[in-house]
């Protein structure tokens, strides 16, 4: 079960690819000293070639028939590095079926089909370990699988695309708006061309789905989770957030209750003193709160050639000491194992809120919005009325007491039929859990 | 070698014992439903019975005579957890020698008897597991032997005792001096009776010795280890540094050079944008630096007795999951399969300082200050005459560029020669590694 030679092959040479190939290729010396294990990188399955050349490769490792890379019997480990959900599916169910062991940082395909892959690895005999497929090379996969094993999880809140931490960072420090960062992230390489799936928040819930199924032993629907992303984000309220003590993120949350989960990915703002808040540029970060350890912390890069591909070589050596057998295979935790547990709507979540109401300068408004409030049973912890600037309405900012996503959403409602209120923005409050 | 039922043994029944005991029983049906392990816990040794009634445990768990648990055929694992280094010592070494599996939290004793101890398991076809003896139930043991596996560490920095932690924060938030805030603490429970161990660093120079053994593969000698406390730090360097941007952190340092290692204990200033210096109370956290992942930090309660026993459980559920062939016979890295790294001198370690130089408020003091830099090769990066207040000399306070510790000193004796010159405190500057 144990093996000293392990022989792997990459298919799919972009980026996390490329990292790969280079640390099997010229840290190997470095990995047998480290895992006793020798590893052996026989293929390199693209159709750009020239990648041998810009990485140093040998061309010699380079096939395109991920067919006859998953038949080789030499092979102990296919690594899907792909991406998307059609090929990287048919290579990764060919590597199963093979009897390979497959390695994936896809969490798009594992979001939406991770159980059936993973039965299907069952049903072969093998295993898929995807420690990349979150946080880049923090292994928060193991922490759940592994570090945290002896604690009900009861909550976790991650910073888990680089992204938007890195735009919203930079909104904050620079005093820049939404479209502005943007485009200087895409100019410096930080924000892909088409930014859609990390701006929308869509990313995030791919990583939420993984984490979330492996904390609370359940098969997530990735489908039902809510999602907002920063593309709609006011400087106006980054800025007044953080002259009262906040500071803006886009977090995934995830929280057990006694009848079910509740997950979402949305902007949040989170009190300064809360070790998340102080996550900044391009880094990522995921707290767990579980019984017995209480919160800890697990930071670091959350993407990036190298910092993932630490995470599939880490996963590479994982399978060469038994990671099947004693972790794949022993462990209930895993999403094929597990029935649905029942996702809550978002209504139920329970927290503070902000709320920004742009009002006509009458009197009389804030008296209708505190009673709105009151006949909702929501609590104002902290109100604002900030000074109208050229070209803008009285904005009148609240903070709530403890409540529910139902409530304020009522709440909301209610206020929007108020002749003097114009609009009305609610973005929701993460204090540090006590 | 994967065990569904799993037959434990609790020596020492005091804060981390208790919480022990308290999870295998009350969360039996928790970890198995996370594990797949049915634990069983058979027996608590230790004298003070009335622990049985404090705990809510059944006191037909109670037995005084370790060599009887260590002798009885169906425990699977002991855990020691009466620390010191005498009785401890024998009740593993018994263990060990009946084939029993151990875990401890024991980390003086693993500090000096590391090696000693995980030889005489491997004669016994036993192993040793001790993610609690550093960071509680941080998994940052497991980050060393597994997650951070593809990476060479080159070096990490961590702030592992919650006692100093706890009291450097205060005297920063409450202005309080060392003696005053050590009183509160001794009062609130958050420091010992006697505050030794934890005030003079000793105890994270026992969790840097374990740590760095298994970063660089290398059989750490403990008593080499440079150590200076927090118990000689005056709240005026503390303030001072304050307003240039740094906190001052307990840090235990270790570094991978050329030609050996360089570990050390002391008080540092830290920059204030280095998650590290975020750490407050009596939180602890790791940055470890790796050359393909880079920087990740691992965050949470080091102490405490749930805290530490999730790591302790932990343990046990890696031993039912065969840790032992997996990882403790598998993998090259443990100390007593590695000769001794060098351990550098102090004079060695590269980095900035600050200096603090209480001076007769009289001309040229600053010049022969500097001529006596200059000639040490060291860089003035900053300086700042403090207004003398009552009672104090005039304070001259400067950081340095990169220097060596080595500089440093030499310098340092020859401004003590300077007649008006009279003192001279000098405290190592961390900064984020780029």
């Amino acid at each position: 079960m144990i093996k000293k030679e392990f022989t792997v092959a990459v298919v799919g040479c972009g980026i996390v690819g490329g990292g790969t190939a280079k640390i099997l290729t010229e840290q190997a010396e470095l990995l047998k000293k480290r895992t006793g294990v020798g590893f052996r990188l026989k293929y390199v399955c693209d159709l750009r070639f020239d990648r041998a050349r810009e990485l140093g490769l040998s061309e010699s490792l380079f096939v395109t028939d991920f067919n006859a890379v998953c038949a080789d019997p030499e092979v102990d480990a296919v690594v899907e590095l792909i991406g998307g959900k059609t090929l990287a599916k048919t290579v990764i169910e060919t590597a199963l079926k093979n009897g390979k062991q497959v390695v994936t940082a896809n969490k798009a395909l594992l979001a939406s089909c991770g159980s059936e892959l993973f039965a299907l690895a069952r049903k072969n005999k093998s295993a898929v370990a995807f420690e990349a497929s979150c946080v880049g090379g923090v292994p928060i996969i193991r922490a759940l699988y592994d570090g945290l094993l002896a604690n009900e999880i009861t909550a976790f809140i991650g910073i888990i695309n680089g992204t938007c931490n890195y735009i919203l960072s930079a909104m904050i420090s620079e005093k820049k708006d939404y479209g502005t960062v943007l485009k200087e992230a895409q100019r410096a390489g930080l924000a892909e061309a088409d930014p859609t799936l990390d701006v929308t928040g869509v990313d995030s819930a791919h990583k939420l789905a993984i984490l979330s199924a492996l904390a609370f032993s359940t098969d997530t629907d990735f489908e039902a989770i809510p999602v907002e992303g920063i593309d709609r984000l006011e400087l106006f309220d980054i800025n007044t957030a953080d002259e009262m003590g906040y500071t803006i993120k886009l977090l995934a949350i995830a929280q057990q209750c006694a009848d079910g989960i509740s997950l979402c990915v949305r902007p949040s703002f989170i009190k300064k003193d809360h070790p998340l808040a102080w996550v900044s540029g391009s880094f990522n970060a995921v707290s767990v709160y579980a019984n017995n350890l209480g919160h800890s912390m697990y930071y670091g890069q959350g993407a990036g050639s190298l910092p993932t591909a630490s995470a599939v070589v880490s996963d590479l050596i994982s399978l060469a000491l038994g990671y099947r057998e004693t972790r794949f295979d022993a462990l209930p935790l895993w999403p094929d194992r597990n029935q649905r547990l029942p996702q809550l709507p978002l209504e139920r979540y329970a927290g503070r809120y902000y709320l920004r109401l742009d009002v006509e300068d009458k009197t009389g408004v804030l008296a209708q919005v505190t009673e709105v409030l009151g006949r909702n049973q929501i609590g104002i912890s902290e109100a604002v009325q900030k000074d109208p600037q050229p070209q803008r309405p009285v904005s009148l900012v609240l903070t709530t007491h403890r409540t529910t996503e139902g409530a304020v959403k009522k709440a909301v409602t209610e206020l929007e039929q108020i002749p003097e209120i114009i609009k009305v923005i609610t973005i929701a409050i993460v204090d540090e859990a006590k």
